[in-house]
C-alpha cells in the first residue's frame, strides 16, 4: 500500500492532490443540473455530488463550492426556486463535461453544447430532453458546510420524469438499461454493469440475490 | 416518459417509493465505514453516501440517518473521534452488505461477515484488510439536515492507503483497475468500464480525451 499521512496529503503538488483526493471515494452520481435567471437565460452544469437524503419527504442534496466567485445555478435557485437534475449517459458526456467551462452568464450552456430545454407545467426550470432519468426540486433550505465554505443544497422532489421502460415492477431505476454515466475524480466518465441485487439483510441469514 | 408528481410520490407504496427515490440520481459511491467503541468492539457498516467536500483540507463526509435508532458508526466516531472508509469492490459485496443487517451493538461485523481488522499507528479505528483504497478520518463536524434529521458528518482525511498500482501518474486513483464497486438503489451493486476522461473545458474549445 502506498500510504500518505495528513501532512503529505497538504504537500502535494496541487493538481495530483486534487485528482486523488477527488477520486479516492470510488464512483459518484452524474448528473446536469437545470436552472434559469431572472432575465430567462437557461444554465446548464455538470455535478457529480446529488445525493439521496431521504424518500418521505422526497429530498435531494447536492454540494455547491464556495459562493467566492459567481456560481449562476446558485443564483438561479435562488431566484426562481426551482432546478432541475437530469441523469448524464454515454451519448451525451462530451457535452455535459463541456458545461464545465466558464461561460459568462449571458451564455447558456444549452445553447453552446446542443443539448435540448424542455419545459412542463409547473417547473420554471428547463429539463434536459436528452436524459431518461429527470428530477425537477424546490429548493428547501442550505447548509453552509463553514469547514471551507461549500454549501449543502437540500431540495424537494416536485416531480419524476423517467423513461417508461427503466422502471422495474419494484420501483427500482434500471440504469445499466439507461446507460448511466458515473463520474470519477474531476474528470473521468464510466458506464456500470450490474453485478447484484441483494435481499435485505438480516443477523446471521445468509445473503440472498434479488 | 412516466411522470410522477410530488404528491403521486408522496402516496407510492412505501418500499417502492423506497426503490424509485434511492435509485433515480444514479450510481453511487460504495463504503464500508469501520470504527470502534469504547469498549473495543469494532463496527462495520456499508454507506453510499460518501461525498467529496474539498481537497485543501482533503475532507469528505457522509450521510448519516436519524439517530431515532442506537447508530453504532456514529456513537463510535464521537467517542474515539476515529474512523475509516474502505473501497467495496467485487470481490466483497456479500460482506459488504451483510453489515447493513441490524446485529446487535456487541457484536462486531467483522467476525460476521469473515472481513479482516487491520491497524495501524496513531489511528484508532479499524482499515478493512481487504480494501484496496482506505481513507481514516478524524471528526471535524456535523451537520443536522432539520428536514428530516439526517446527519452530515464531516472528517479530515489523517490517512490514506491506496494499493501502489492504483494510483496512476497525476494522482487518479484507477478503480477500474480495483475493481471498486458502486451502488444502485438500496440493494443493486455495479462495477464500473471507463468510457473516457476528458482535459478541462474551456468555451469555444472542442473536448479533448485525456
Amino acid at each position: 500500500m502506498t500510504e500518505f499521512t495528513s501532512e503529505e496529503i497538504s504537500s502535494l503538488e496541487k493538481r495530483y492532490k486534487a485528482n486523488l483526493i477527488n477520486s479516492v471515494t470510488g464512483y459518484k452520481s452524474a448528473n446536469l443540473i437545470g436552472s434559469i435567471s431572472e432575465n430567462s437565460i437557461s444554465n446548464l452544469a455538470v455535478f457529480n455530488s446529488i445525493l439521496h437524503i431521504g424518500s418521505s419527504p422526497a429530498l435531494i442534496g447536492f454540494v455547491l463550492r464556495p459562493l467566492t466567485v459567481e456560481r449562476h445555478t446558485y443564483a438561479n435557485i435562488k431566484s426562481s426556486q426551482f432546478y432541475t437534475v437530469n441523469q448524464i449517459h454515454s451519448g451525451i458526456i462530451e457535452q455535459a463535461h463541456q458545461t464545465s467551462a466558464r461561460y459568462a452568464t449571458e451564455v447558456s450552456e444549452f445553447g453552446k453544447t446542443g443539448l435540448n430545454e424542455e419545459y412542463v407545467k409547473h417547473i420554471s426550470a428547463p429539463f434536459v430532453k436528452e436524459s431518461k432519468v429527470q428530477i425537477a426540486c424546490k429548493y428547501v433550505n442550505e447548509y453552509e458546510i463553514k469547514e471551507n465554505g461549500c454549501l449543502l443544497m437540500i431540495g424537494q422532489i416536485e416531480m419524476l420524469r423517467v423513461q417508461e421502460k427503466l422502471i422495474q415492477a419494484d420501483g427500482w431505476v434500471d440504469h445499466m438499461a439507461a446507460n448511466t454515466a458515473s463520474i470519477l475524480g474531476l474528470d473521468g466518465y464510466a458506464e456500470g454493469k450490474l453485478i447484484n441485487r441483494f435481499a435485505y439483510a438480516r443477523p446471521d441469514e445468509p445473503i440472498k440475490v434479488l
